[in-house]
């Protein structure tokens, strides 16, 4: 993949204070944030600082500092969100996984029962 | 949340070499596979070597070389398989996320449009 970062995209704008959020955490590498359209009592978007599109593009291209910054957001998310009964961890990619932000995000979706892992 | 490991799931199993699986990539701190039920033309599972439950078990505890092992192995996955045109990573965590199995695992699927991110 030949990846080709769009600064003008909407997580872009956020990281660059450009315009709010309702942020849950932060750390050097990493921002966490809660979605603007819940889809559960729980969804929190986990996003890196760095320009990378998608998780593909991250894990090729990220920096031991940058996974390790990723990985203690999602940790201190799970810790400060109701999901002891479990969450899903999804990042969409690209057409077929109905990316909507060419920023790579996990969201971290929980507070009830999510479902079959997939609607189709 | 307090982690504790069942070594008896079949994942562990897997990494113990006592059931065979159908190897995509392997390296010093992860495994990949293909899902034996796959629910896309491309479905494989991307599991790290340790004993991690889930993903916030992995994300609290894993070592720097697990973590850029982990993302290795994604991205061996991705440049092997149909997923230019986008894929979904998904990790099921404990019952609200439907996780079928107490390994840490994150399922890469693609190969046609998944549809929206949530079933219900």
């Amino acid at each position: 993949m030949d990846f080709h970062y769009d600064d003008q995209n909407i997580f872009a704008k956020i990281l660059r204070g450009e315009i709010p959020n309702s942020t849950v955490y932060e750390n050097d590498h990493a921002l966490a944030f809660h979605d603007i359209q819940p889809q559960a009592p729980v969804h929190i978007l986990v996003i890196p600082k760095g320009a990378y599109m998608s998780l593909d593009h991250f894990a090729a291209h990220a920096t031991p500092a940058e996974q390790a910054g990723f990985f203690a957001a999602i940790t201190a998310v799970c810790a400060m969100s109701d999901v002891g009964s479990g969450f899903r961890a999804i990042a969409n990619t690209r057409a077929h996984g109905a990316q909507e932000v060419p920023h790579f995000h996990m969201h971290i979706l929980g507070g009830r029962p999510l479902g079959p892992m997939l609607a189709m």
